[in-house]
């Protein structure tokens, strides 16, 4: 933040560049101290900008909030990519949906953003299991033509959120340097199994 | 190490309360300023202690860090209770072990800290892989008997820190609230196949 702070006066970054600065600095707020505790007078600060400016790009504290923490993708873009195509390569294209989201790095920051902030505040969790139902397990659940669809895509969910972090954070090898194409392959049948098969075990 | 120097019998109370503030401190300044901008001095103070007193308890900044981001098991408890058994009933036993460690407060907190401050600090990351190399990964690798036994480990992490995450930080239903030995019996077949099974799809 004193870094931020500390950027040259005169630029001027563009209404882009001062909205990216605004989401930055709140993430780090949320992440920080939570959302009771978060200012919208800290988080301008961190971001070398004026409150009220803040309060013009997003209207609220709370319009911020979910702002800051917006899932990179629309649940539309899911069904695409996912659903349509041979049921039996469903597993395989929601590993593959998933590694192209994460392999881009302005959508990769954002989730690590997401993850960083549910580790830190009750508040991020709740908004992030909300956002994950909307965008990703009822879209999806509701196209699979199963029952039990809320389990079968909280256990893809409870893959998913795992191999992004072991992948790109932790950097587990060799998973970390598979191309997506055979990593989709080894993690497909398991993934596969959550969306069609039988839970028995 | 840690573990066993906390649960010295005849330790002051006073003392691991200290030891337990500093760590916390630890945490929240490695996550928010990685290894090499987080001070010794800022920590005692965020602990309200002296920093020699920091100095006396772990030696230096470098085993502050180490002791900060312990994983909360030794890889003797994870060889114990995972390999020792039927070899078809490995993958259950993984996902067993890892639901008791997490239903550990104490040990859901360290783990919690761990990804914390991985998402965050590349430092904390480098030494989260290195721990979870040394704790998990090789330990049960090297009892497998399997060819790529660290390909197997890696994609059963990938699942496993998956699932702490939906289940005990997001909080994804149903799998927040399914029994332990309920998600074990749903999540063994993809573990079992990671350990030993036909990695080919």
């Amino acid at each position: 933040m004193a870094q931020r702070a500390q950027k040259r006066p005169g630029r001027r970054p563009g209404a882009s560049g001062t909205r990216a600065a605004i989401l930055a600095a709140a993430r780090t707020q949320f992440a920080d101290s939570g959302f009771d505790a978060a200012s919208v007078r800290a988080i301008a600060r961190a971001a070398d900008v004026d409150p009220a400016l803040v309060l013009h790009y997003f209207g609220s504290k709370a319009a911020l909030f979910a702002a800051a923490l917006e899932i990179p993708f629309e649940a539309d873009e899911i069904v695409e990519r996912v659903v349509h195509g041979p049921r039996d390569q469903l597993g395989r294209r929601l590993a593959l949906f998933f590694l192209s989201i994460w392999d881009e790095p302005a959508r990769r920051e954002a989730i690590m953003a997401l993850l960083r902030a549910a580790t830190t505040s009750a508040d991020a969790a709740d908004m992030l299991r909300e956002r994950i139902g909307e965008r990703v397990l009822r879209p999806v659940g509701e196209h699979l033509g199963e029952p039990d669809a809320a389990l079968r895509m909280s256990l893809c969910a409870s893959h998913l959120v795992g191999i992004g972090i072991t992948r790109y954070i932790v950097h587990i090898e060799p998973i970390a340097s598979l191309e997506p194409g055979a990593l989709a392959d080894l993690v497909a049948p398991a993934l596969q199994r959550y969306m069609t098969g039988s839970l028995d075990s």
